[in-house]
């Protein structure tokens, strides 16, 4: 299961199929190349319809302002390198993050039906959207698949007393026979600062130890909160901490893109027209190579039959395979419509 | 950095290189060959060294009662398959795990030098002790390295109200010029399991968020324990879940190894004749094909001198890199000896 939906309030439901048209609209008024917008879309719809609002077609407006401030390039060529059996390195060319990341899914893909596994970075990008996105789509052909990007620095380190790494998310997608794939998208801080900002809002306090103050202490005033805490807390944050660094690893340091703390902040109105360099990075596993496709599919409904029967504590959810939930929001969004929050409705013309 | 050292009681202390010939002493002498009881104790003295004393030269004990009584097999023939350019699958013939696990990063660290990335699954093992041992191996090699196995179940679902993963780790290492690798090993639950029964010996409360009671309702009493919890607690718990879950899904389904749910728990008194089944999966990058050697080699210092140069918050340890720690205590017990309980020191011979 993905980080809990954005509670954002939300008062305009609008069909998918519609919400998908009037996003594609803006991009392309905003003067991005049909292959590049068509990219975001799909990664903005995957967001909106599986309830990760935060990443949905609220971020169309963004990337529109980006598009037109010189940021993002309108009409990038990407540029694939395959540098081994294995591996590969995409230029993203400046362009909308999810061009390349869709690209990457497509190579890697091929190259792990051949070789086993593969790897593959992207380069001089930009914001992507839900890691997810891009994991699953490479379940959806058959492959185990592995998502990350770093971001602009959000969270402290461990101990620290200022905002280091990003929210970096990992993702990771698995095939299931005859259903939707076991799905993880996570952040490796507890929350998003959106949820700080919301709470602030609704003059809300905090969960303990997910947020610090400006002196890098564990706060639950949003009105005192400066950066948020690796997943894990004051006391086991170095796990937070450390994943987040995994994902710095492998999308920035291992492809030649920026450091989260380098990075221009992805809401920066001084800088809207210097390119932000950010990487990512996929990994790809045929399970064709390694136990076997049939015996891969049995033992993964076994593993999944198994943890679906697991008794749940009282007063609880109950237990969910990760992405169960996503499921379920998308099938209700899929047949109802997506909400969505008034401003991103004014501005696709929705309202 | 890893998971917090063990503060087991230890009153003696053995000097390393008198450690690792008692320890092969041993396990020689409970019929283990010598490849693998090198393998073994090469990852055992690497977690006593580092400080993870849980994986350390204790274990050469319960090692050698497993060879004894059937379950661990004295002289494994490994055979390495190797199934596509950047994959290869290994039969551990019911051997130590530490022996597959080494190979697999041998035959990793190859495959990867040529296909830019590998991946090496490992069936038909046991226990490989801790998992950044062989993290560490690829590191040292050049390579980016990721090692996980899955275990016996101790940790609830979130949610759950049993124990369905293993405390699974995680561990990833990153080679850095001129210095020790970046380093992260890391269970998917907030504390082991030994933890718990350390505190009840001392009758000292758990921290909160970590543990539960029969029912999965968290619990602070060692003595209500019947659970761990996932890393995230109750609220954040689906993270460590789907994290340990990764470890499931990559160790034992993608190579056909026993599910955690299935697995003869490791400290099981009822059989320990029957092998296990344990599974591990590792993945070698060679940076050389994504943005280059030499630039590798500058951004991971230029990161690590960045996360070195963050401020801390007053009244704590300081910031650290993953390892950092690890590599403090090493340089302090390769100078001054090696601690290790009483129970251990009697049955080595080292009391």
């Amino acid at each position: 299961m993905s980080d809990e939906p954005d509670d954002t309030p939300a008062t305009v439901v609008v069909d998918a199929a519609r919400l998908e048209r009037l996003a594609s609209s803006a991009l392309r008024r905003a003067g991005a190349s049909e292959a590049s917008l068509a990219a975001a879309v799909r990664a903005m719809m995957h967001a909106s319809l599986h309830g990760i609002d935060s990443h949905g077609v609220r971020l169309t407006e963004h990337y529109c302002r980006m598009l037109c401030s010189g940021r993002i390039k309108r009409a990038p060529e990407l540029r694939v390198e395959q540098s081994a059996a294995a591996s590969a390195m995409i230029d993203a060319d400046d362009g909308l993050g999810h061009y390349a990341s869709y690209r990457a899914v497509e190579v890697g893909c091929r190259l792990a039906a051949a070789a086993g596994i593969a790897g593959v970075g992207v380069r001089r990008s930009s914001h992507y959207g839900a890691a997810g996105a891009y994991a699953l789509a490479g379940a959806q052909q058959g492959f185990i698949c592995f998502s990350t990007t770093n971001s602009d620095s959000m969270v402290a380190l461990h101990n620290g007393a200022e905002r280091f790494h990003g929210t970096n998310p990992l993702a990771l997608a698995a095939p299931v026979p005859g259903r939707r794939p076991w799905l993880l998208d996570m952040a490796t801080s507890s929350i998003p600062m959106n949820r700080v900002l919301l709470y602030l809002s609704l003059g809300k306090e905090l969960p303990m130890n997910v947020a610090a103050d400006r002196n890098g202490s564990p706060s639950i005033d949003p009105k005192e909160v400066e950066m948020l805490l690796p997943l894990g807390g004051a006391e086991y944050g170095y796990k937070g901490a450390g994943l987040a660094g995994m994902a710095t690893l492998l999308s920035a340091v291992l492809t030649g893109g920026v450091l989260d703390s380098d990075a221009i902040p992805m809401y920066d109105d001084a800088d809207q027209a210097t390119p932000r360099n950010i990487g990512h990075f996929f990994w790809f596993i045929d399970p064709s190579y390694y136990v076997g496709r049939s015996r891969y599919e049995q033992g993964i409904l076994r593993y999944l039959e198994s943890l679906r029967a697991a008794p749940a504590r009282a007063g609880t959810a109950g237990v969910m395979a990760p992405g169960d939930r996503e499921w379920r929001i998308a099938e209700q969004r899929s047949a109802h419509g997506i909400p969505i929050d008034q401003d991103t409705a004014r501005f696709l013309g929705a309202a």
